[in-house]
């Protein structure tokens, strides 16, 4: 069967992961190193993540904040454990201009920045600093903040959305009088990143804490959620911190507690990025390539007028442009329906191709003889072709098209969840108990998903000692799911008595 | 009669400038030289100012991008005026890894970058060369894109929202076929920013060129929006630029037009950044803080609960909650009202004044009289004493309240305008026809606002000399109106005939 894309997932996942970011309009190259374009298409649904995410921080009481994108690096001689997680792929500015020598710009000598500036990798420390100034009674607390920015680091391989020098992300950054309530803001939120990537997103996740080697550099606790991607590998999508009083102590934010003594305020981060379109990408593209689900589509519904230059062609336009009004005035998912007329000077067949490989959920092509009949010819992108590998379009009434097209959105972001809920549990091996079976099972010529293991919890050289091995298999972690059984048997690395389970995986 | 702040506009306006600032809750000092802290309060007026101008800006038919933070020197060394305008205040990223010396993090010599990369100042360079991969052909034209963006410009003498090292805003950059269209869209774009201003920001500007000394590095032609503040100082709010071919030659944007033949695309930008908030403190602000217009306060009604700690107490959250409840079902300029609760443990007389300070446009108490009674105490930020210097509160019928509100939000927008439109238009002497009268209006002890003078629209060395005279008297050339009249007399610079009416004026 014919394929809009030239490349399939079957033939070389990563290339047709390249091929549907440039045929869907998502992104490119930008000729700045590690950093990309991120097009209309990529950055309508990053503008939806961001209106639904959004929602969901505010709602849980957090409000959005601004702070500086230059962070002086005596900031992070702060904190040894974190700058060293970071230290090695920071930007630097230096000077802070530029003169003209011998016809080229350099920077100039005499422009040398006393204390150099780092381009935030994340903000810990900066927003420590404001906060140490906004706290000091526990009346101060909780301190709930949000921002919406940019941050880079310095990747030596860099791949689009996954892993860029630059990203655009949001980090929320709070500080509590208790380890107690500090650890329930933690968990509150990646319930958060939880109910939005599957709700979403589409995307189903496994929420759960991440093992000791895989901490946030100064993070007491660290929680993620993991996503499967079609060629069976795990993608972090969203992280959650507890970081203790690793920050206030190096940021000095203390408050004074109801019995009057000083007190050290625990703090949290977490954060989401546009990796989640790299994810979003991998979980629901296919061959013809992105399919967006509904909620986070810029546009759920495209219309197409068959044009040809003709006298007719006046009195299609009128019709699409109805038809998009009336669209435009339903509600689904509790906002208004998202439709565009496609006016553009065009072929319909280069355009119908060109939503389906951008993954409008619904495209609506409309010819002469469906305005004289009142019709609409459409297809789900979800659905795309019949068993007999025809286009798998219908022709509707207008009225029932409009009448239905809500209850058929919302089937569409089911059906693209379920979809993918039960690959997700379909790639779940439970049953691997000595670590032969997990190296066989990693090793197997079929595409292989996660195995959920048994294990000790080593920490220290013991975990490091495991994670070598894992390494040498090119494994990883995941975390540790919130709900897993509990553990009943022996470790799969050490042969010691387990104490619970471990998602162990390829990832990206 | 006391006020809320320590100092008022008449003592000394620059330091009750920051006074709002700080009262009020919007922005902080963040430590980073030339950088702020934009606290929720106000990053909540940038997303209503996002929110609104984004929706302006998409009705236009643009659409969002992003684009690298970081841009190579070679892409400013092909446009010489362009850097020109820039060189001396552009923060510049040498290297790309830190390293531990003699117990510092420094900047590590191994990871020197080979070609420096500066933080963009502005984007014209980078997405210029992006138009050039996108514009191949006619039917690719107009290219209408939009970036909402962090930039930076080492400001050497800085000053809260209106000059700071970093700032937010959003560039729009077009690509069109013709001059014509180039110019139409420049003129559009000047057009939905002084819309935006007046209608969203209650802000009266006038909206005009400016004058060839104060064109943008590269621009054809500057068109500006200027908003008059309180002590007569202009500040410029919004710019619009027709840039000709300057970009695409550097950055090579051809088409091929109809005929088959190779034409260089004709671009235009357009910003509006955070500096929007430092005028609207200016416009609006008075001697008890700040006043919000209702459509871009993130607040527009707050209801404070009088709390004494007894069994009242929660019988007055209830009572509010339905009441924040009932209210922010209501819709009002398009879109639902938005009221908060405020239960922070603090007096209510210290949650009024700050919101007072604040500037939210309807404040309502709410005691366990008023409970009883089924009624509500408030007041108008705007109008917030009476004329014997008492609070200026009016006790209403809950119901009535409610079923008023949405008029009295509009009130307030339209009556926040008017005193400002009336105060532009008063300030503008539109009478002098003499340079020693000039000299005269602006060293008068009297608070002079602008004047509107003919001039003969010198250029090159003339227009030097004028621009140097108005130097002297600390004076600058804002902007040629759109709507003023055509001249008729000598210019009052020259003597020569005059051509068109300039504004001059005292400028942030």
């Amino acid at each position: 069967m014919k394929h809009a894309l030239s490349i399939t997932r079957e033939q070389d996942f990563s290339a047709w992961y390249q091929a549907v970011i440039s045929e869907a309009d998502l992104a490119e190259e930008s000729g700045v190193r590690g950093c990309m374009v991120i097009r209309p298409w990529g950055y309508g649904i990053w503008e939806r993540i961001q209106t639904l995410l959004d929602a969901r921080i505010k709602a849980t009481g957090h409000e959005n904040c601004y702070f500086p994108l230059f962070i002086p690096l005596s900031y992070f001689e702060k904190e040894a454990e974190h700058v060293d997680g970071f230290a090695k792929e920071m930007a630097v500015v230096t000077h802070h201009r530029l003169i003209q020598k011998d016809g080229k710009l350099v920077p100039d000598p005499e422009a040398k920045l006393e204390e150099p500036l780092v381009v935030r990798p994340t903000s810990e420390t900066v927003i420590g600093a404001a906060f140490s100034r906004w706290v000091q009674s526990w009346r101060d607390l909780p301190v709930l903040i949000n921002q919406w920015a940019n941050v880079v680091r310095w990747e030596m391989r860099t791949r689009m959305f996954l892993r860029t020098t630059e990203f655009l992300w949001q980090e929320g950054h709070t500080a509590h009088a208790t380890v107690d309530e500090a650890m329930e803001e933690t968990m509150k939120m990646l319930e958060v990143y939880r109910s939005f990537a599957e709700d979403c997103v589409a995307m189903p996740v496994v929420a759960g804490e991440k093992p000791e080697n895989e901490r946030f550099p100064g993070a007491v606790a660290t929680y993620s959620i993991e996503a499967i991607m079609q060629d069976g590998k795990a993608l972090q999508a969203g992280t959650s911190h507890f970081l203790g009083t690793t920050f206030s102590q190096a940021q000095n934010i203390k408050y004074q507690n109801a019995e009057g003594q000083q007190e050290l305020a625990q703090t949290t981060s977490w954060g989401m990025s546009t990796r989640m379109i790299g994810g979003l990408i991998m979980v629901h593209g296919d061959d013809d390539g992105l399919r967006v689900p509904p909620r986070v589509a810029p546009y759920q519904i495209v219309v197409v007028p068959m044009l040809r230059d003709t006298d007719e062609d006046a009195a299609i336009v009128d019709y699409c442009a109805d038809l998009v009004a009336q669209l435009n005035a339903l509600d689904v998912f509790r906002e208004p329906v998202r439709a565009l007329l496609d006016r553009r000077p065009a072929k319909a067949a280069t355009k119908r191709w060109g939503w389906v490989k951008k993954g409008a959920p619904i495209v609506i092509e409309v010819g002469p003889r469906d305005v004289a009949n009142g019709m609409v010819s459409w297809f789900r992108r979800d659905e795309l072709y019949r068993e007999d590998g025809k286009l798998n379009s219908v022709l509707s009434k207008k009225e029932t098209f409009v009448a239905g097209v809500t209850v058929t959105l919302g089937q569409i972001q089911d059906s693209l969840f379920a979809d993918a809920k039960a690959r997700l549990d379909g790639s779940i091996d439970k049953s691997i108990t000595d670590i032969d079976a997990l190296k066989a099972y990693f090793n197997a010529s079929a595409k292989p998903g996660w195995a959920l293991v048994q294990w000790a919890k080593p920490t220290g050289e013991a975990l490091e000692k495991v994670v070598q091995w894992l390494k040498g298999e090119k494994l990883t972690l995941r975390n540790v799911p919130n709900d897993a059984e509990a553990a009943d048997g022996v470790c799969v690395f050490t042969g010691e008595t387990a104490v619970e389970r471990v998602l162990v995986g390829r990832s990206y």
